[in-house]
């Protein structure tokens, strides 16, 4: 039958299940997500933040029906020619090891500078969607420090501070941040159209 | 303007960004996530594991375009008759309380009898689908044990043995369980139709 294929699409959010039954199953059937399907979208998508945004918020709207929140954002580094950038959660199999390797890469430079960017779109019809970009400049710690947060925040520094966005703690990030500023425009934006 | 709403899907699975993202925007917005839209279809669907299992199978299949295989699952103890069953994953708000509570409505019950039910659904084509049932004999425990698995399994006693699904671990459970049965039976369909 031309109906069967070699690929299923797990119909659960359970990890627990997905365990189970990748066990069962894996050996003759590749055995994906509905998560899986968002970064597949993502993946195939384009090479700027702008691109990468678009496209899951365009899968989310489609999937769902409710207007849908994307966030696209990236590490932007001066001495790397921008690296990670767009490709920051791709840059290593996980946070330590991104951070590794980016160390590593920023060992003999004397340019520390940096950027963490946000691209989001609000998209709440079909082909209707609004932008809205957020950056925050800063520069990369020596070492990992602290503890919050999550990806690059234990070596990012941001400008004012010395201390990393990982130290600084949610209450700090969440008003300085790329993500935060970006956020602040949406909110207007909500008001203004309310 | 009407396209607004005060309802938002974030097209995110990192839990990180959407803690960030709800500390920020929770307070104007009711911010849900892709996964919640499979968990509101279950809620929205039948009270039966095969309306459930069909719900999500139809959705996944509907949202990827991708055959989609669900699982609904239950477990039903004769003494309660046949409580949780299909509110399994409902009846307390994680697997520490359910399993209190199941334990507590079971206290004064010499008839310790269950039996785990699965029924997986198929989804291959539109309006197209196979049903594949699993069921798994047993007894509740007089006491959660064992660390492996999840839900009920540390007061799950499958008949012929003596430890619990959470004592066994994955090499028995994945053997024997209700989920294995319906399992090897969507295997043999698989064979026969590729």
């Amino acid at each position: 039958m031309d109906t069967h294929t070699s690929l299923i699409v797990l119909a659960t959010k359970n990890e627990h299940k997905i365990v189970e039954i990748k066990a069962m199953l894996g050996s003759i059937v590749d055995c994906r997500t509905l998560g899986d399907y968002l970064t597949i979208t993502v993946k195939e998508a384009g090479r700027t933040l702008l691109e990468n945004s678009l496209a899951k918020a365009a899968f989310t709207f489609k999937t769902t029906g409710q207007p849908s929140l994307a966030d696209d954002s990236g590490l932007f580094v001066d001495a790397l020619d921008g690296e990670p950038g767009v490709y920051s959660s791709r840059y290593g199999k996980n946070d330590t090891d991104r951070i590794d390797k980016l160390l590593k890469n920023m060992a003999t430079k004397k340019n520390r500078a940096a950027a963490f960017r946000a691209v989001f779109i609000y998209y709440f019809a079909p082909q209707k969607y609004e932008v809205f970009r957020g950056e925050c400049h800063g520069e990369i710690a020596l070492e990992p420090r602290g503890t919050h947060g999550f990806g690059y925040d234990p070596i990012f520094i941001p400008k004012g501070y010395t201390k990393t966005f990982a130290e600084l703690g949610p209450d700090v990030k969440n008003t300085i941040s790329h993500r935060a500023k970006a956020l602040v425009k949406f909110k207007t934006y909500l008001k203004r159209s309310a």
